[in-house]
């Protein structure tokens, strides 16, 4: 950052009263511009022992295969990011009233925070490849290999536990934290 | 937002390829600039049937009782945050391993997306109100009126709820949304 998005003033990091850090502030006009992690939101739509992959026609990752996922716009709640991020990139409609949040992941050094919704499809739905995706299926385990994945770290690494609770039904909330100054994985 | 935050040129609302949103583009130098929601991280820390709340110091809400609660900074874990925030409103260092998610809150009409986290204390604390804090304390259900909470909806207006989980130890996260297209509290 280097100058105001409101007047055009070349910005300096500065120390403001009651704040621990330096921040932006215009040296014409003395807005502060405050720098903050975005919120990527990804959606697990499953149907039986499937769930909803999209093979990505963009860098990074291209050829590869991850869920339904990206920042959330302004003026939306997290499920409506969930859902729309679904109908883009597969063209599914989702119930926002039946998203369940499924993982929470905190990515500092990158300065993102991953949210994840999870929803069971009531019947096999008819899919459609948005501009983003190569390709959109319902896979099952088997079908991908480790090295088929992108960004499995959305999953804790753990695409065979995302499987384990689709055929168990049994969910639980997680939430962890890769980089930064302490790692919990 | 008027002017490039690199280079100091003109930016306009711009149609671009794959992108059903207008987006702040830069006249000079293309550059994209996105605008998206950003992330309250608060605290719940709680020992035995007390709540650790903060009287606000400033506006909004200044005098009014508040969980500690902020933007989560670039470079930060969810969870440090909420710890920060327990640090400068209350002088309280918490366990960033003990840390579990509370609840999730959209509020699209505003752009933000508030997490909460809870923690039980092992012990009696001792408290420093911060600058941003007139006092702060561990209180009681019965310590306030429903008109002394500041942003209770970052409870779903439900301190009551709160503290019945808090007697309980019987937890479960709650995710909805205020404002917006639709509305689910």
């Amino acid at each position: 950052m280097r100058y105001c998005s409101e007047c055009a003033g070349a910005v300096s990091l500065q120390s403001l009263e009651y704040d621990s850090r330096k921040r932006y502030r215009c040296n014409t006009c003395s807005r502060v511009h405050y720098l903050n992690p975005k919120i990527v939101v990804g959606c697990v739509a499953y149907f039986e022992d499937r769930v909803l992959l999209c093979r990505r026609a963009l860098e990074p990752d291209r050829g590869l295969w991850a869920l339904p996922a990206g920042f959330i716009e302004e003026g939306e709640s997290l499920e409506e990011a969930a859902a729309r991020e679904a109908e883009e990139e597969a063209g599914l409609k989702l119930d926002l009233q039946r998203l369940e949040l499924y993982s929470l992941l905190s990515l500092p050094d990158i300065n993102q925070v991953w949210m994840t919704f999870r929803i069971e499809l009531p019947r096999e739905p008819t899919l459609r490849a948005g501009p983003e995706s190569l390709e959109v299926a319902l896979l099952r385990e088997g079908d991908l290999k480790v090295n088929d994945w992108a960004f499995s770290v959305h999953l804790g690494n753990r695409p065979v536990v995302l499987f384990e609770q689709i055929r168990t039904k049994r969910f639980s909330v997680h939430t962890w934290s890769v980089g930064g100054k302490k790692t919990a994985v």
